[in-house]
């Protein structure tokens, strides 16, 4: 588009902002007028603040120059701390620390993956990353045969070729729906599960193509899952590219051999923190609406999408209340949950503390599915009425990006918090999302600025209606 | 997020998907129930091959890979020649060529733009871009004090200041809005024009802060207009890091001068062509649905987004028809316009083509918003019944991630085709569009495969329902 056109864009975003005032006008907006000029006001100070100052963007910077932030790690302890700091910075009226019991699993130093026994592959080494929580292998590795799999089904009727060997399950992430976590649901059922099938029939190692949209070299790890009915066997996974290598070099060579050397291992649980910081509502200070997302990642890239930006978000969503000046009448808390990648320990100790607790939680956010550009909210609620009177809300959410708001699943973090009136997840759009989740391609540069902070408004904007309005 | 909340997101999806086919109940659906499924299988089977096979994007790298294709250039009758060869392979019934004189500006192959006259700066050159247009340099360049304005206004008032002297525009883009097509609309009089403004009060050259919501160093082009009652001056873009190094230093330095060489020049109008192609109706032939974008491009970077992207999607909708063979009742024809950038003649030649043809245009449907996540459509129409109607598609489109039709303008190139029932407007999400519109950012690797397939999808279904559906 050149801007020969740029009289006609004019009139096009005059009838755009038309037809938003058109549907405003046809909504069941259960708010009177007056407070629908205020809240489009509020709304509009919002977005202009959040895309002008891009401060959550300078944030997130701050927060992934302190590396990647495994649970236990010392990089974690170190996020932790650099959030309390920020939320007592920014004037919450509190900011705490939840103590939670957190495991511990390092990656160590050494990862390798070499072909042996191959006239022509051998010395070919392929680039590996241990599964989340894998055992590792001897110092001298482990070698063996490479059986390709196809699918658990595929796994059970080769059952007798698999003992001894390492199973190679190498189908690809479903690229064929328009929502990629639903070809990701699929896909990492061989990630999650790999390891205890393989296990059944006496394999003693596991390789995983990546569960990733992404065409390179890079893997993406995440939590593998074993029984204690079986024997543990290590398990990593490999870039699309060194997938397919291994799969050709495979049929090339069928008697090849893979070494597999991982010293990672799990140390004793470590103590660790939930971040909780609060604006008080002057009104219904008892009344809590929860922001957050988790700080922890995992020990590849920066977990600058998952989930540095979802804490950020939480914590703009409290800058910006203060830059604005605007005093909710319910309380706003900012929760950044340790351990959602491996244990969800963080967020079940809050949900405890939460049922515990004489505070009433009103409702809770949650931003985990990427800092990408804003697509709506799903809401988790029994009250067909709670839901229509959020839906109302949409033309003021729309000031920030939000299109739709749908029934639908929150937060792996929030969702533990019993009897709120709604749960909220914030939906940004996914086609990158598994480009990126879980490894080293998981960093700041990939975050876009403005992407971001729609995000911070758009969470910003629906906290304040609930503090303003509430549910009840 | 990571997979312990896998089954939280199965659970999701089916509230999603029942949630949209309830919606879709209650949509004022006007097909009947029966075409209804049948609309929705096609639909899944274009989204679906579009995603798994993504040839669009492989198609994309061959036209990137030709270089940029400004009106007149050799690249932009190679991307015509491999438009029209491309068109055959695919299997359309007929493809064409559509002469059209267009304007036939060259860079060359100097730009500079160095500082002398100042002890502290002197030898620094900026990175700059010439606007499309512009005139040249004598060869030894032209050498002056610089003037840094905000605004028409700010130029006004400092008239008596300007004689003489480059006229820096420094202002930047507005980044406080949702759309930044809002920002750019605001931003981009000062590019086209600047040259105008300054040369009324006597400046001798203009440089313009970029059109852009990127901050580096690279420069955006794009049209400059000139007057002829006034001398044409020279006209350049810096990047946002030049321009606020540029800034910094006429604070410190005030008497510094810059030393602008520009060998670029205007040659004679030169002979090129819009690229057709079509599939015949199987009913009713003489009824078109137009698919569109431009085949020129700025000379920087490949013109991926803007708008090559356009292009592979007006060309992958012929392409899904044929690869699935779906027979379309109503003629779909691809246009590739020439000369969007710098003048609109091929729309010109296509519109007074279509206006003295026999056929009947029905409709049309144009990508030049980058090829981004798609968002929604405006629909450029004059009846109510026709945007109900279209409205009560939006189900379908929801398959490709559509999530809105809206009133609006519909795109540069489409516009002037009369007498159709109306014009369509793809709209992909736009945060990132101005980080790389018209400079040498716009590379095929900035368009993302998945978002790009969605848009050619998005199309494909929107002009398969036209064709089955009909407006009249």
């Amino acid at each position: 588009m050149n801007i020969f056109s740029f009289k006609k864009i004019v009139v096009y975003l005059f009838i755009v902002s038309t037809s938003l005032s058109i549907s405003t006008a046809n909504a069941q907006v259960i708010f009177d007028s007056s407070k629908t000029n205020q809240y489009q006001l509020v709304a509009e100070q919002i977005v202009s603040s959040a895309l002008n100052e891009q401060k959550g963007y300078e944030y997130l910077k701050n927060l992934c120059r302190l590396g990647p932030r495994l649970s236990g790690s010392r990089n974690s302890l170190m996020a932790i701390n650099w959030s309390k700091n920020k939320l007592k910075e920014l004037g919450c009226d509190s900011v705490w620390l939840q103590p939670v019991m957190v495991p511990h699993w390092e990656r160590g130093t050494t990862e390798l993956a070499g072909i042996i026994n191959s006239k022509k592959f051998n010395g070919v080494s392929l680039h590996i990353s241990a599964l989340g929580g894998s055992v590792g292998t001897p110092p001298e590795g482990i070698a063996a045969n490479v059986i390709e799999i196809k699918s658990f089904d595929d796994l059970k009727q080769n059952k007798e070729s698999v003992r001894g060997k390492i199973v190679f399950f190498s189908s690809a992430f479903n690229q064929s729906y328009t929502n990629t976590f639903k070809g990701y649901s699929e896909s990492v059922q061989k990630r999650v599960y790999g390891a205890i099938e393989a296990a059944k029939y006496g394999a003693i190692g596991v390789v995983i193509r990546s569960v990733t949209t992404k065409y390179d070299t890079v893997p993406h790890t995440g939590t593998v899952q074993y029984v204690d009915s079986l024997i543990k066997i290590p398990a990593v996974a490999l870039g699309n590219v060194d997938a397919d290598f291994l799969s050709l070099a495979l049929q090339e060579d069928p008697d090849l051999k893979l070494n597999l050397i991982l010293d990672c291992k799990t140390l004793p649980d470590a103590k660790s923190f939930n971040v909780i910081g609060e604006i008080k509502g002057s009104e219904y200070p008892d009344k809590i609406i929860v922001v957050g997302g988790h700080i922890d990642s995992w020990d590849v890239g920066e977990g600058a999408h998952d989930d540095g930006a979802g804490c950020i978000q939480s914590i703009e969503v409290l800058d910006l209340f203060r830059r604005l000046n605007i005093q909710p009448k319910r309380t706003i808390r900012c929760v950044l949950f340790i351990n959602e990648e491996n244990g969800s320990l963080g967020s079940k100790e809050y949900s405890r503390f939460a049922e515990n607790s004489e505070e009433y939680h009103l409702a809770a956010i949650e931003s985990d599915r990427g800092g990408f550009t804003p697509r709506g909210f799903t809401i988790d609620t029994k009250s067909e009425g709670v839901l229509a009177r959020v839906k109302s809300w949409l033309p003021v959410l729309q000031k920030a990006g939000i299109d739709w708001i749908r029934k639908g699943g929150s937060g792996p973090d929030i969702r533990r918090i019993k009897n709120t009136k709604a749960l909220f997840g914030y939906v940004p759009d996914n086609q990158r999302y598994f480009d990126l989740h879980h490894s080293a391609n998981d960093v700041y540069e990939e975050v876009h600025p403005r992407e971001l902070e729609l995000g911070s408004a758009a969470m910003a904007i629906l906290a304040y209606l609930l503090s303003e309005e509430g549910l009840e």
